[in-house]
């Protein structure tokens, strides 16, 4: 099957390049009754935006969607529903350099190994754009997840090295960069100006937590809860792993250690992140993203031309210092799509 | 989509409990014309097996598979290969003291808020024995691999906490642990001695490699490879983690150092895992596996019976003291059924 | 995605082949708590198998289930249902003969030319055998539907040019034919022997009803419930049509004649056969099968060999003279299929 | 899961309502490399637009797709190709009468019991405007399978009664019926004047073919070339059967009348209809559909209200005596679709 499909009863296809006309996104299978609005849209995509010019992005992106199709009178019908996001502000001009070279770090290379054929202009499908028709399709889940007490959180744990040193998640919205921590957020700010000044990017680490679900969610044994969130997550461009609840640290405990207790009211732990053989426990869902510095920099690299022949490259013009903040919303929007989907199909078998 | 099938055109449907008669696996779109014979499968299955019964596991598991449909004159013939998987030496009886407890780092849990009924025999279909048609699967994509020129290596490279030091990919197969350092091996051992004895468990990290593999697999957007590898490994029971190539340390380099050059030779490095955009680039394919230490164990834990009371479980009799090494050849197997689908999709297009 | 499964939240894969060691079906997505026993899949096979050696088959097959998994305590668990058939009375060499060459009316050259290479002891995967594994996953689909009040009748219309005159559907398994008319029943024995004297064979028409179904079900526009019927049905060898309601007889109709009234108290006719825009309406589903004459006859044939060269064919040996009675029960079960799957589909969206 | 995604590997999702902005396709799948233009989806949007005012319907609509993704510099790259097609001429208030009750033959009523919600302005997603994406999506599948010198014929064998007599493919496309025999298209004409004249409807038959297929696709045993066309076409709104080569004729032949026998130089015959067990034999694959009348009549029809209220109703206003002509190009459009998703799935395999 081609990969621009994502879950089974919930079920969202997206298309769009970055330099094209528009990119969007058709949801399929959501429940008929549900209130939504372009703004409920709109809404999620402008965390999406970046919003702090120094730092994230020089291209303005004023998303505004437009909804096509499945929405009647404000509600769901039931009906596939069809959003678009037209594309403003695109310059393919400024690509017209990048048209016969591979990028280092890009899917230049690969695409055009896989397909024989590329859209140069910008990453075509495999920019970071792409991520809108997600975040859109995400809002619709939003919906539907807030309908059933299910709450998303996405935030930057992480940033060029610098850790956030506690969790207020009451503070995540309050600043740029999604940070939990208010306090280091101007040391993530610092790093970005001095990465940015070398010409240089970065990368960080997200989290993001599901509270509310309830217990049963997840389809053993290849679908598990977390193999989903695992797919849905590392499927965004830029990030190279993924771990729920003790990921990697579990594999230096002793089982004593990593197994959540249960008492009559409650785990007294989480190490399983909400997950158990696949399945939620209840418990917050927690997942952590490591998100590579942006391949995209001014600094001076090796790569080949189209050709095979050995040239440098340096990128300028507009560009992100690092994914972060705009890939947080993603991440959120992701993991709604992974519970939309899991929450339908436990109502089918009971 | 119920959970119990992977891939979309080299599928995989398995089933069966740790405790009932036998499971099994219908490898669904095999291309015709492969050699494949009873013994290619069974030793795969082998190497799962336990070797070592100090370290690993008291259960005898003689497996041999039976070929049930798909393959005429020892050649796959393009119709679904059914192979079952006899259970031998189950003692159920064993598991009636757990039937009205959730034991912790179980699956027992949230099986029961899934389906409102649970085969509590061992585990049911949450046990690792779960993994043993995984295995005989994923021996049915070796042959189409060989085909194609692609090899994959799957070893332990660290063991509570013990971690490997150099990697010697001809020694994997010389010790009971898959661990390419043969100086490790012992430090690995007395670690499970130690923990075995304080009646504890351990995990580790498990690493992946596909040789071979051409430029051109994974199907962006969603179904990129490292997405499918990242499912595919984190649909272990086990794993709380993967990464994809420099993995979580890419979060603290920045995008000069994390991108691979591309010279007329090929690439410099390979920070990205021989995966760019969710496509192949050509390079080595590398994963790690995050596991967690097995929940069983003989020290005493807190948790509560069906009924809702509080009780306390120490699990005895025989179980592993590390799902390393048996969960190394079930990694290498998911990695091969992610890379045989993606192969015939991508045969599919061009 | 390959051929053998069936259905997406209600999901079944069948594997096996006419003269391998056994046949089954893996069925996915049963929701729990189920009631079934080996004994309420016998039952169903028994239908399925000759009643009247004079005029069906010579072929006895007592066929017997085996549950392999997701079942226990007699109750169904959520898990894979896997189910197994074994062959008995299986004589490979009585199809020597055919190895090399093609016979008329069969999927030998079709197999030959999609695979390159053919497994041609008794047609293989693509012998009437097959069905077996069809009417087992029926027979659980069944135990679904009963819970919900949806009962399915599928009865022998027409066989060999005799019509049945009246729908008497108390007397459906009152006669071997699977015939609703006790008075049409000898007249359609007679045509069978007639045309089994003569060394040639027939068809038939074969029509089935779904009643108690609530409206609602069918996924618009591509799954719609009668595109999953006709899909179902036509996917069973030796079908050549398939109709809905009015069906080819509708074509001849004015819309004045053909719209079913709506009232008050229900619709005043069926000419929908119980569906409208591809969603059931509450109304009887009905649909009809066309059924071909089985291609294996004893009257002389021409055709060729796999070298290319022409030849002649005469089948001896056991075999059906018409694919009815046997096909009845293989419709029903496919019904059931589809029913279940939408049940459960529906449940998701509400 | 959800319908609106028809296909495996060429894969087509739709969306749009009669009345809302728009209606899309959007095509993920297709090999990349092909040439595709917007000139290539409108000359097929064409033949579908009424081209006779006075027989066929009132409503003009000058359709024109616009590609939003998926094409650079007029060839495919492998991306999903997004196709929007405006409504335009909408007059959503001539509905506004529709509001409050269901109309006999129509969706409305199945519509309201499966999401207890519906766009009642003209069908919403049920009505036949919705095929416009249908046949988008097979213009782009008409480019693949040209490219393999695989052609489609779709025309009109029979009309409110009146039967062609002859087929002339030839004269196919010279008169606004779809008609293969000039003579008959008069009596056609005539008919339909006859029945526009007493306010009432008609449907009839069309037949499909398919030219130089090659032998080999299909996938046995559910998703077989047959089942899937039959899927396909019964998948359109108004379609009441399918048949395939002999269809229902076959049930009243003998064997040895209906098995095309094989020579060195072919077929003898093609009672198969170009498909054997499932899979395409290299014969012309044919298929023939039933057409019911379409259900807005201007004559007064009993039907009630959404409160359950007996009333009459009798539909005024554009539109169409018969589906015929234009659901003509719908069913080629829908072979299409199918034979371009099983050609690639053949690929994959061998």
């Amino acid at each position: 099957m081609p990969g621009n499909t994502f879950g089974s009863m919930f079920r969202v296809t997206t298309w769009g390049e970055s330099h094209g006309p528009a990119l969007g996104a058709v949801v399929d299978g959501c429940p008929p009754g549900l209130t939504l609005t372009a703004d409920d849209i709109d809404s999620e995509l402008a965390w999406r935006r970046s919003r702090d010019d120094r730092v994230s992005t020089s291209r303005r992106e004023p998303d505004q969607v437009e909804i096509l199709s499945g929405v009647f009178e404000d509600r769901t019908t039931g009906t596939p529903i069809s959003m678009i996001i037209h594309n403003r502000d695109v310059v393919s001009s400024a690509y017209a350099d990048l048209k016969d070279l591979f990028r280092p770090g890009h899917a230049d290379y690969t695409y055009w190994h896989k397909y024989g054929i590329r859209d140069w202009r910008g990453g075509g499908r495999a920019s970071g754009r792409e991520t809108v028709a997600r975040v859109a399709a995400g809002a619709v889940a939003k919906k539907l997840l807030e309908q059933e007490g299910i709450k998303i959180l996405a935030y930057t744990l992480a940033l060029g090295g610098v850790k956030a040193q506690k969790l207020n998640f009451e503070a995540i919205h309050d600043n740029s960069l999604f940070c939990p921590d208010p306090d280091t957020v101007p040391k993530m700010l610092a790093r970005l100006q001095e990465v940015k000044a070398a010409g240089d990017s970065v990368g960080g680490i997200v989290e993001i937590r599901a509270q509310g679900c309830p217990a049963g969610l997840g389809e053993p044994v290849f679908a598990k809860l977390d193999a989903m969130v695992a797919s849905a997550l590392m499927g965004i461009g830029a990030v190279k792993g993924v771990e729920i609840g003790s990921g990697f640290a579990a594999t230096a405990m002793l089982g004593s250690e990593h197994n959540d207790a249960l008492t009559p009211s409650g785990f007294l732990s989480n190490n399983a992140g909400g997950i158990l053989g696949g399945i939620s426990n209840g418990e917050e869902i927690v997942a952590r993203v490591a998100v590579k510095p942006i391949p995209s920099i001014e600094r001076e690299q090796q790569t080949i031309k189209a050709s095979g022949d050995p040239t440098t490259l340096s990128v300028k013009g507009r560009h992100d210092v690092s994914a972060i903040p705009r890939i947080v919303p993603v991440c959120g929007a992701m993991v709604r799509l992974v519970l939309a989907d899991m929450l339908m199909q436990q109502r089918a078998i009971r």
